[in-house]
């Protein structure tokens, strides 16, 4: 079968690969229908994980096409939504649905420097099914059902984190996929007002078609937040970049009391955090990965109502075999270059 | 001053009564500029609270014309939202907002048998000023700040003892003006869909354009609600009827793990209750009365905002002098009487 | 091998049983080291689960001596401890931990009416293995282990349930062995005083050892837990029998705002429920079946650690052969006698 | 009157005042009996709040002397604990007891800078007399009330903050006075163990008497306790220094999904933050004021019925009139020196 490979920074190469078994027997394989390239791994591709050769991906949805004998909840046939997060299924916080903070493994990550294998392919193995997976229901369309491999939950996390009471203001920092995710999770919580952070036109445009108040972030966004909500500052902030100056803008807009939810995934450089500021500001602050899983008995059933319809932040689909052009578009991080949606039988 | 008076069951009179003076120095007076019937007000109205003559009525907006020397966050001029319920302000509940819970007094209620005067009246004396009033933002109806003196505070408090979580599914049992308040205000915490159940099809057809599913209660309600939700029930079950087979319905219909709460206002005697039920369901059940100002900071940005728009509960309007039809109006419970409003000029 | 069995009421024999073998590969057989008997099981015993004959027990704790080849976090010659119910293992509230809410079979318990065999028996076979046994640390008792079957986590449901904040005081109605692992388990919660209502003697004693204040319930308990709150009455009150009047004087007893936590076990009758009472009240009601399991991870490390010493509720041990005897003392109630331990090699 | 001054580093002196007269009608002037050095007061003994001359310290217990004619919960004769920091007490964090998200001036906090006066003196006028002050009980000691005046409540928010479930493992990283407080607070919420770290004996021995396992940071603590917890690290870390290093620790001691909470006092200066290392722990981090009078509810009853002895913590009483040395001594950080009472009479 054909997948993508990465062999160092900026080389992503369509490969021929050996077609994949079940792991074991609580394993499945998958047949992937549309996979999906996120902004993480443009990390991957920008070489931040240092060197080595691996398959790349982690958002895939598919058909399950061989099943292992301790598989109880999934049959072949089945079309589902993979997890782009596995955790062991066994240890504390796995069996609480926390399977980010697995303790024997952390929770592995699909195309991630040979941890599980990239999910940007024919098909893939996937580990854990039962607890990994999830079935497409009925009229879900495919780019919901790949927003719900990963950036959806993500953003989701990002809203849930960010403790949002009915009435109360919101702001999200950065309006790319992840952040546009959390708009719109973030207004399942009742906010008076979601306000948008971004410096590019369309994102601005996709946040406030989503119902936020776009800002203007290319000249400084926190004042005329402030003077919006009484100078006080919106009760939650999410962050949805992970750089050093959009995190500190957060903590800076955050009224005192609040909280601030990153989402964003930062470097390996420890940053300046402004502690004296977070003191009198009596600060909540969280960070982390997504556990997908936990997230979609909240998430699929809001898909399959209606009441979230996220499709429009994919603005490209591409075949598989076009996978380096794919990557390179993407990077190129070009004003109408949303998110790009991959069709493995191209 | 005029105001309305009930001397027996059914006997409501327009009386000129002495103008009001502040009680103390943290009191003000209100001049009244519309007030409502309340549900809660028919109870008085058939002489379920005993016997007394005394004015009656709790939901009023107006403006301040007169202000005691401590009063600190409220001036003459300003218009102003009354609480229907006023606490003692000093006691651990009251400052923390809990004011139905006072220690001193258990929070009295405006027109209820002399503990505070009836707010259907062209004056009212409001004590305990700073805790008790809200300023009317600009641009709100008088019927949406109407509104917010109780029901919509109400079915608020019904939809947040809920617990109700993103994708979840809920039923209101009951869709008078109070359940209409609570399907609005469990809109705010991000349900999958809101089952409505009554037997009148106005009140049916007004939950549906609030977006809830109305399912007729005038045959079995349950089974229909159990197919649609795999056998489970919903998660959470909002009762506003106050009744003992509108309560067995709700205990009935909930998930296991599941939550009941009631808004409904019931008699004096106790109902049978199904413990070997609730045992098996792991239910959590709430009941109370509402603190309304508590609610105040998450319901009025919403409704300044656009975000709530409750006005439409409101089907008549008739002048405080018509008092005696506007309540015999309103205790017909003909099918396309929801809710009265009064002006006090006329 | 042997184990007990019911034939109608009163009649428990000891019997001659086939040795179990695991039902499925995720499962295992565990040779039972102590069993004790439950104030559920008298249910049982009095006839009220209705006709037939089955094995009965659900408190065991053990060595697992054959486990399927699915079971991946047991092995044999592991010691356990076995949960007196479990569930399906796959659908939502089992994945959350939430085993009594379990949407396939609602949890199962050993020992009634053959949904599973009986615990009181030299050997059971334990379905779902990896989610119903945790291992017994170095250093813990028997008799500690054998209270994490079922009544150490009930007891700790019904003060988790209860909503205690550090400083707040507490009433736990009824001192039986359920009622002593609530005061307990309430204590880890910070409280100011645990107050602790029973007519016997012993039990009060019992009470008081626990550093509860023993109040007793044979004359009016109400007055004098209202004299000692400032007429407020306790914040939480845990109810530990099951009954009308307990259940009433929970209520009676609760401060406004407060909760009433019931982990006794009602009858099949609907109770009188005063529900005026509890709508000015503004309270929170919980009820439920514990899902042990879930609260393993809380009360294994104190049992080790030495913060909680349950054990002194046992009173007596026996032969499994003395089971009918047994069951005749405990059912006495005699002053003397609160737990009754059965070893199964004699 | 007598009142301790401060004239820039290091400059404390004695000095005679006017007697204080009441702000405003809410405030009272309070005899003071005892009053006590908090480790905020060296930020101010080392200069770091900037030039000038004011009064200083905010720790004290006394007797109303005289109240204004709003006052209502307080009157002369009163023996009452003062709340180090005040707020506007009209605000909406005011009235729902976060003075220190005070929307209006951010919670003023006595002897610092002149924002109010200072609390080492023979008087002070205390504003919001009626949400900044609480009796003292019957039978509650003098040193006891002054910690009810801030560190005792500073180290329950660390603890409250910190989301300790029953079981879980604590670290407390710095035993000065609030690591001390901490410990003990902790210990309300039912832990399995709680780790305290410090470098100077005499602390970690204080610690140990309070139910702690002693850590000495004086060489690697870290491993020590990830052995104990099998390489998993505390669920919860409370931080009482405020120091680059401390925090640092913190977080690489605590376990995934675990919580890190800062009480201690950081400098204005921007730290280093391991970013990546927070997202891969999914981290909860909470820092802020402590808003004393909230948790007033809480602790004054576990000192009332004796459950909480904080006592200990004092180790030197001096005169006000030795307030200089008493200073010194303090600043001195010797090991038998952890906390100086000052008494006003001499």
């Amino acid at each position: 079968m054909r997948g993508l490979f990465i062999h160092g920074k900026g080389d992503v190469r369509v490969e021929n690969l050996p077609d994949p078994s079940p792991d074991d027997t609580d394993g499945v394989v998958v047949k992937v229908e549309r996979t999906a390239i996120c902004g993480s791994d443009l990390h991957i591709y920008h070489g931040d994980l240092g060197e080595g050769s691996f398959g790349i991906g982690h958002e895939a949805i598919g058909e399950v096409v061989e099943a292992g004998s301790g598989v109880q909840r999934f049959r072949t046939g089945d079309r589902v939504i993979v997890s782009g997060v596995v955790g062991c299924a066994q240890c504390g916080p796995c069996t609480r649905g926390s399977v980010t903070s697995c303790e024997n493994d952390g929770g592995r990550v699909f195309g991630t420097n040979n941890a599980l294998p990239g999910a940007q392919a024919e098909a893939i193995a996937v580990p854990k099914a039962d607890t990994s997976l999830a079935k497409i229901p009925d009229g879900v369309s495919d780019a919901s059902a790949v927003l719900l491999t990963d950036i959806l939950p993500t953003g989701y996390l990002g809203a849930e984190n960010a403790n949002i009471a009915p009435g109360q203001d919101v702001a999200v920092v950065g309006c790319g996929p992840v952040g546009l995710m959390a708009i719109q999770t973030a207004q399942l919580f009742g906010p008076r007002r979601v306000f948008a952070l971004d410096r590019v036109p369309a994102r601005l445009a996709a946040a406030k078609a989503l119902g936020a108040v776009p800002v203007d972030a290319s000249s400084d966004p926190i004042a005329p937040i402030l003077d919006a909500t009484d100078g006080l500052g919106p009760h939650a902030v999410i962050e949805a970049v992970g750089g050093e100056a959009t995190i500190l803008t957060a903590l800076q807009l955050v009224r005192k009391g609040g909280t601030v939810s990153v989402v964003g995934v930062p470097g390996p450089t420890p940053m300046p955090f402004p502690m004296g500021l977070a003191l009198v500001k009596n600060l909540t602050f969280r960070i982390g990965v997504c556990p997908v899983p936990k997230f979609w008995p909240h998430l699929v059933p809001l898909i399959a109502e209606g009441r979230l319809q996220p499709d429009s932040v994919f603005t490209h689909e591409m075949g598989l075999g076009e996978g380096p052009e794919a990557y390179a578009l993407f990077d190129s991080r070009e004003d109408g270059v949303l998110k790009v949606m991959l069709d493995p039988t191209r």
